[in-house]
């Protein structure tokens, strides 16, 4: 099991994500940007932390970022110089308001890219979840979804890969952290198929690979 | 039933394609460079006739453009003048070799974008197919994979998702044209997961519609 902190975690997608860690036996740290709020959520899940999200980053084998676009930037700049060799798990889906159902990826191609840039060097930097509905996150029920994970370092990638069957859900590779685009991109549609094919919580499945983990 | 030309019709994609619209009783004409090499094709597939391509594209209902990304603009400069009130299908995917299974959209944004460009202000564009293998639609088994179908001209959009089902496929709805950068960055993915998880031909399927056409 693994000490995990999710920054955000009082967000839809940060909560669903960490009720999902907690029932796997994660020692899950709830990070949000006051204390307070954070033990709220905490409680509520049964986790075995909470702080702002500054020291809930700290000493983490994973940290994962679940934040809108518009805090992506404050939020990573704020754990930068606490991450040290964890896990950084960014789930940014470069959404545009109000027209979220279009794509509209930044110039920098991808939200993974941007994340990079608010990050050190080294940090091993992995995006994932993009896809995955916050509502059903937060529950106990199966989820018809694969998660894309994406990055240039491969055992991050894997760590990333590794964690999601216990949560219930099928990780697959997608290549290098560039490749985040496509998850990121297809976060639209999905929205777009909710709306016109009246889909709560439209997913997604990768078919036809030989051998790829199993579905939970 | 529809008269339908394939761009390009000789190359794996699009012959793949013109099998499939030829088993579905729909009127097509192969084009290709030259008429020669397209008429060994509309030989094979029983298509109705064949052309070098700007002829091909002249007065049908459907032109669909299946070429590889280095040949796009200058295909659609050779059918722009002669495709009329056709919904004009680019199935042009936007891979960089030698790195084809890394993300790289081009500064346009999309192929899509760039097929716009390249034709009149008012041609019916739609892009579609962008994640169906070659091989598999070059048969006539079943193909585990949605197709994703996006334009700003809702009746072209829906003229080609309704095209889907009697090719054996599952036509979806992605909404505006700018989305189609999500289905050209997924084939990248898909190409990497064909090495990755040893997949023969990896697809997508969308989950949890409620309202979406059937699964053919």
């Amino acid at each position: 099991m693994a000490s995990i902190a999710v920054i955000g975690g009082t967000g839809a997608l940060g909560k669903g994500i960490a009720r999902r860690l907690v029932a796997a036996g994660h020692q899950v740290t709830i990070g949000s940007r006051s204390a307070e709020k954070a033990q709220a959520t905490a409680d509520e899940l049964g986790a075995a932390g909470y702080a702002a999200n500054a020291d809930a980053a700290q000493g983490k084998d994973i940290v994962i970022v679940t934040v809108p676009h518009a805090s992506q930037g404050d939020t990573l700049a704020q754990i930068r110089d606490r991450v040290g060799d964890a896990v950084v798990v960014d789930t940014t889906v470069p959404l545009v308001p109000p027209k979220v159902m279009r794509v509209q990826l930044p110039a920098e191609g991808s939200a993974a890219a941007q994340a990079r840039a608010h990050l050190e060097p080294d940090a091993r930097l992995v995006t994932a979840f993009h896809n995955v509905s916050a509502h059903h996150l937060d529950s106990d029920h199966a989820i018809d979804c694969d998660v894309l994970v994406f990055s240039d370092d491969v055992a991050a990638r894997q760590t990333v890969v590794d964690l999601c069957p216990g949560m219930g859900l099928r990780g697959l590779s997608g290549g290098a952290l560039a490749n985040s685009a496509a998850a990121e991109a297809l976060t639209s549609i999905l929205i777009y198929m909710n709306k016109t094919y009246k889909a709560d919580g439209a997913g997604i499945r990768f078919t036809n690979l030989a051998e790829a983990p199993a579905i939970p």
